[in-house]
């Protein structure tokens, strides 16, 4: 059962704005890849047809900036599943930047996302109930982890 | 003074992802392009030094989905002003699907951002007073409007 | 018979770098905007089933780029169809910056695409003659356009 | 001195477009990365003061597409110096998709960029020689290799 998950990447240069700092709108692309390669580490695809065809909209998503990213800072994304549902999970982030001498906390994010099934007719999606296969491998991170 | 404004954009094919909807991180772009016309329709920009060179970074940013936008989908972003402090703005947003009978509503967000100036030495912000000229121009909307 | 179409767009701050300008990858979601654009004016979507279900894939992508684009520049991206074959369009492109006294080119650039249909089964994709419907309403531009 | 560099990454789900493949313009981000890559592994950052504050805006970029890429396909950047003079640089790239039994060629681009200098007052961007310490780090790649 995991609860957690770390990803390391670097800010690359399209990802920053006029400003000289990444757009606020790539911490959660961030967050997604954290959370894509989170299901990676446990042997799935966050896009996958096996064990069964389900998709993971979002249904909320909240991002706290507290210092800028620039290029080529190393960026730690820190996942805790904060909860797990019959049909959702939801995730924090935690985002340090590592090229410093101690890392520094740059942001907390939060995501929100729900299993569905879509409709090979009209597209539609309708909640359904965690592949048990994949909720039995994941379980929300202990209270202390959550509150640091 | 003003403290709403309705932006109406068409969906592109480079900001759907392949579950064929708008990728989630779009909308975040979405609600600051209402931002930034705001403040045009004020006659200011965003990233301006006249009157006074000052940026907003955002220190939070939130969205709840409840539709998905899809392909040329017409959208409709409502900027609410929700609170104006002394070195502060904080936003809400309504969208909405425009191309069905009745228009439905897709997503909620919010963003708040801070006036900065920046030191030219290192980059380094620092929170300021919002200039007077602008601030002038902008108030928070009534509370029956931000209840809606 | 329709070979040309002119957009208008203002240049948006997610669409900028640390170096100040428009990203460079951001002229190709230029033009494939315009070119979206331009079926929506023959009536057509780009991603369409009707008359029939196709896909149109670049093929080939170059841009050459002449002079920066910033911050709420209002760019015309003007589009000539340069060549129409059975499965194929290419198209070329010329940008320019309006909000100077006299506009200014700032780059040129091309698409090459191909008409295809996707197998519902695995996917794979087979080039296809242009839907008659489609190809009834598009022509090459005249040689002295594309020589200008 | 160096005329080639490899860069491996994986396709994240936010590059992909509702075609269920790598939206086109991303392969002209993973060719800067590939570049900004190849300038780290010699000691340089793209965007430096050290050893003199230069930029390489492009001038040039173009991609032929063969095959599409997809959401976690291993796409292997290979980037070879075609062309050094004394004010600029350029490459050519190979993308490869790895997660095949045999490695398959998906596409082939080009980038040309310009060393330049920028004015502090105006932003106005000068073409200048690129500096020594960095000239002399970088050749072309041999004819064989770019033939290949």
């Amino acid at each position: 059962m995991a609860h957690e998950f770390t990803l390391v990447r670097q800010v690359e240069f399209s990802e920053t704005d006029m400003a000289g700092i990444v757009h606020f709108s790539n911490f959660f692309r961030y967050m997604e890849a954290a959370e894509h390669a989170f299901f990676r580490s446990l042997g799935f695809s966050i896009h996958t047809s096996d064990p069964e065809r389900v998709g993971w909209p979002r249904v909320h998503a909240s991002c706290d900036f507290r210092h800028p990213l620039r290029f080529e800072d190393s960026v730690e994304i820190r996942l805790l599943v904060r909860e797990k549902r019959e049909k959702s999970l939801a995730y924090s982030f935690i985002f340090r930047k590592l090229n410093e001498t101690s890392p520094i906390e740059v942001a907390r994010g939060t995501l929100k996302v729900v299993c569905v099934k879509r409709e090979a007719a009209n597209g539609k999606m309708t909640s359904v109930a965690i592949p048990a296969e994949i909720a039995g491998k994941i379980e929300a991170a202990p209270a202390e982890l959550l509150a640091s």
